[in-house]
């Protein structure tokens, strides 16, 4: 694996790494950390890098590694630079014959996501996207469970993402996280919506395997001088029937990364909180309510296989991270021996995730301009 | 207290048998119990009222009670009819010089609500509404908090009052509950957003001290042949500036009575859960969060004052009942001495509260027929 | 009933007026509130009772209401007064034809206890002692649990009472409470073990239907000057087999009134907290853990005749001291119907309940003192 | 590293090469895995090793590490094979010039214990134990707030360490994990107090910086046939005055890994639960509960410095174990720089923590066996 961007001051290039490396499956061979030169040589030291392989930019690393003997070369690539700097390099390496995973969002905007996916079909080569959420064990449950109709009909569907990080101008503090997601050059057009409002939407069509179909959206931009949206709350639609609420905030004061997701049957219901992810409830109409943790003997094959100790040992967002890295390096292997790849079997999200998450991003934005009350998402 | 309604088969009468008596300051003298005479007796036997105050109807009851010397005859009645049956007893027995206090909603429509709160003005007499929730602790301690500034201007406000009961068509099995309740002729024009969604709006309302002034609403019907709503999600706005989301369903399968509010501001939070409403807590930008406890030293004058035990002595519904009864009565102790009774200052929902009730049941369904986003609520 | 203690200043007086009063089937008609005649009058009259009934002490009481008509006097005494004014009414009450409800721990000495029995069983009367935490529904629903044999033959009992509220000499301080609960002249040997210790050792036999049989205990003084201990952990066995740990302590700083249960059997455990009333969690060996509920259709018959309200809507200390009084009122009127009365089938806590309680406070002080390891408790 | 044991069906072995590789500063370049060469080929195998550094037994390993150039060779030893094949490769490797990780508890015996220690002080190296839960940064918080004196002294210490799985003969079915745990010639003289006893008595010395000293055991072994403890409580003293309790078991139907402490003090208490490990609870007398949680801003420096995620991005099991590692690796290169290396600056568990553990062992056996009260642990 090569690495664009996770220089200094990045915080998710380390989670990529750490995530990357927990199973001994994959291998950081290189990297392009940062457009400062300087930065990516340091970043490249403390891993211990090869300094011929600690590359001044994705371009000269792609280029260099090409150059490589085939079996010498780097596998892969994983993007995690601003929002903004993520379609040129992927396009690149799929078209230099490497593999792709990719921070989310996707990219910069549906435009670029369009394209993008036409040039991972065209070379074949495996895109994942890294929607964390979808590689807990106990979410993966909740997609069994809901896909075993044990709920019955699937008729109400509440998705939360509060967080209260960016309740001040912290932007204005220097705090790089910040000031790049406030950003619209780096961010793209949503602020809270495409941070995390994504990871949202996709982990409510995850888990019920349903797609959204339409938006009834309200943004605002509480922080003066804020140049996005930090704070949005939708109602939606899915096309299986189903209907619900979404909100997506950072202006929550004092929640800290609060994801969490309530789905209702006909018959019972679930909920999972990503920030006690080894729990997941069952509620039913006319018996107790059941707790499901992670690792339990009763967990289905999809939730045991992405769990890596025992009931009560408790996992959390990098083991979750790891999975989708696990996933992804497995559908590389199986690429390399010849087979054709199928992100959903697999079990990561590829690039059709990502190009929704951008669309989902676009309907928000039309919804929240509009005096109807709904905007298909298509 | 005479009370109207609440004969074998009601739940909610007994219930504000219970609140009634908790506190030994409130006397049951007599009742109206049904519109079976027979059900009445038998009601009022097992209250083990003098038989002669056990009356066929509530005609009745209040010009036999009129015709008794003052100092014996019930000071107020307590109202707790299907909905369609609250207006007029509770005209007659203003006009007739009682005081009143009804399970809520007010009445069966915003005319009868508008009409009601003439007679009130006109009479001078105390109504007060069960909007129960209001009537916790740490409800109190909430709206003290917000009203204190502690958590600065308030951005967004999330309640939620998801409940089960209503998932399948349990009124075509007898259940006299939801029988009347799904029942236009007797519930009114709102299913869910009456009987659950109006106590989450004043909760919301009462907390924050703020008033809902927009409502963007979506209602569902998932029961087929239910002639009215069981389940509605909306987008709100304040007139402080605030919005947020108000659910109010009762096809939320597995749910029991989960109504819960969340309210976020400038530089903290608060959370507040019905379920375990023993509980308050605070979440803050830049320090721990905070518990605080029904009956913990450190809470206001108002959460204390409507507490019976001592901190880890759970409280609970009826207690919470109660406290509007007790209320109400102070205020009906002070009109017989004379004073004008001002329900804020007693802190029990007066007609004012139902009227709101009214009105917004009002603004959701236009809005639910509605194309248009945003829909006034008055 | 007429109630012997309960003054002004006293705390558990009123929780028994309240809960009495609560289900509208138990009058206060009389009392002997305070030691001081004053306090009494003044008490009797904010509780709006016939000044010729409020009396002086409680000798007077029982004398004056023998001299009223049968149908007229009272039915029997509720004793809240501190534990060494316990014995004299109740023997005098009973061997008056009066029945007798008293608070815990039953009296001030084992000696007293042991003659108390004798008095009931040669009176007849019926004798409750307000062990008030088996009063709650689902302490009920765990002790069908245990007897059902679901959880298997049970091995482990874990019960814990920590409060925090003596962590300081507050007995310096005027607290009238705390004044005469660490008194050794009015509250007896125990200090901690005898307030609360005792409710956690009916708590565990009255769940898992087994006896203590021996206890290796420790004790502490934590605060200095005071003459009772404060602290309290000691390792226990059953008649069937079980063993286990029980604690009682109150100075855990910053604790409540965590009663709390945890029994494990050979396939299954139970919890259940005070703290949170309403909730069970049952564990099993080879399924996901079960969340039982007060008012859930599910329970069992004995919890769901102790219920009031639906699911979700939380009941409380006062509902589970209500169910107490409730059962006693029902024996007391099956014994004016001429029944002899089991104290068992009515589910309250009688005389034996109470023998059981001196007897352990008595153990736990004999272990303290002994080097040996395990003292009986018989 | 290298790692001794760990080979196909052994759970530890992989936890610690996950543990080890997290965060990307501890490479695995040998290994004798197994006891069994053609597991242990097959395990080096599925690690991508060079077979050449893929051994037959520990002692082949030393040796041929030692005969490779000192840049080239393994710098530690990760020890996971059952208790009884710690102290050989341990003493050996220490003598060889190889510092040694090793799995708790230490070794077999005291004895054992005693003579390794030796061995440390006498080579120098440095040696970790994996008491993982140390290693969690709330755990690290609630050493530094008790150190900061912010609870008052420390009076109650209950550390609980219940878990379910040896509730039935599982040893009987082929789990390999219950067969030698069970085994006294594999395990030593303890069953669940060495297998987490031992665990319990660590986070308790940790957390408050005292010393256990004295031991009022009881011991259980409540499946047939099984040869060592499975269930154990005990009363306890520490060096600083205060008392409490200590469980371990492994008996406890439907718990699964429920490690647990409170900690009170004069004036407050925290309470900690490695199943959610994120959330530290401190409770005060006089103010309401705080929950402190991890990556919070407000958490101390050794709690910061442990930490790889932001608030709300849980972290777990095999984040604290790795920080056990990162701690060794920091000291390990400190030692090569030529530093003395002292654990406690290191913060990691060191020698004197295993003797303390096997000495821990030994007191409680002792203490069962004996009719007095009280057993000292010096």
């Amino acid at each position: 694996m090569g690495q664009i961007g996770g220089g200094q001051g990045s915080f998710i290039g380390r989670i990529h790494r750490m995530a990357a490396g927990l199973d001994g499956e994959i291998e950081l061979v290189c990297g392009a950390f940062s457009s400062d030169p300087e930065n990516s040589k340091i970043t490249g030291a403390a891993l211990y890098l090869d300094p011929r392989r600690v590359y001044a930019n994705y371009v000269e690393m792609i280029e260099s590694e090409l150059d490589l003997p085939a079996d010498q070369r780097m596998e892969f690539v994983s993007i995690v630079t601003p929002n903004h700097m993520h379609y040129a390099p992927a396009q690149m390496a799929l078209e230099s014959g490497f593999h792709v995973i990719v921070d989310k969002p996707l990219v910069f905007s549906l435009t670029e996501a369009k394209s993008l996916r036409k040039t991972v079909e065209k070379t074949g080569r495996v895109l994942a996207v890294t929607h964390t959420y979808s590689g807990y064990p106990l979410v993966k449950e909740a997609r069994a469970i809901v896909s075993s109709g044990r709920l019955g009909a699937i008729r109400k569907v509440y998705v939360e993402y509060p967080q209260g990080w960016l309740s001040t101008a912290v932007e204005n503090s220097g705090q790089e996280q910040a000031i790049w997601r406030t950003d619209p050059a780096r961010s793209g057009a949503g602020g809270a919506i495409g941070d995390i409002g994504t990871h949202a939407a996709h982990l409510a069509e995850y888990i019920t395997g349903s797609k959204l179909t339409a938006i009834n959206a309200f943004l605002n931009t509480f922080v003066k001088g804020r140049k996005l949206d930090d704070d949005s709350s939708m109602l939606v639609k899915f096309d299986n029937g189903a209907s619900g609420v979404l909100f997506a905030t950072q202006v929550a004061a004092g929640e800290e990364n609060n994801l969490n997701i309530r789905v209702y049957g006909e018959g019972g219901g679930l909920e999972w909180r990503q920030e006690e992810p080894n729990t997941l409830v069952l509620k039913w109409l006319d018996k107790p309510k059941e707790i499901l943790r992670t690792g339990g003997g009763y967990v289905s094959e999809g939730a045991r296989n992405n769990t890596r100790t025992p009931a009560g040992h408790p996992e959390g967002y990098l083991e979750a991270f790891a999975n989708i890295y696990l996933a992804f390096a497995r559908a590389v292997r199986d690429y390399e021996l010849g087979k054709r790849i199928i992100p959903e079997k697999y079990d990561f999200p590829g690039v059709e995730d990502g190009v929704r998450g951008m669309a989902f991003i676009d309907a928000v934005i039309k919804s929240a301009h509009s005096t109807q009350k709904w905007t298909p998402l298509v």
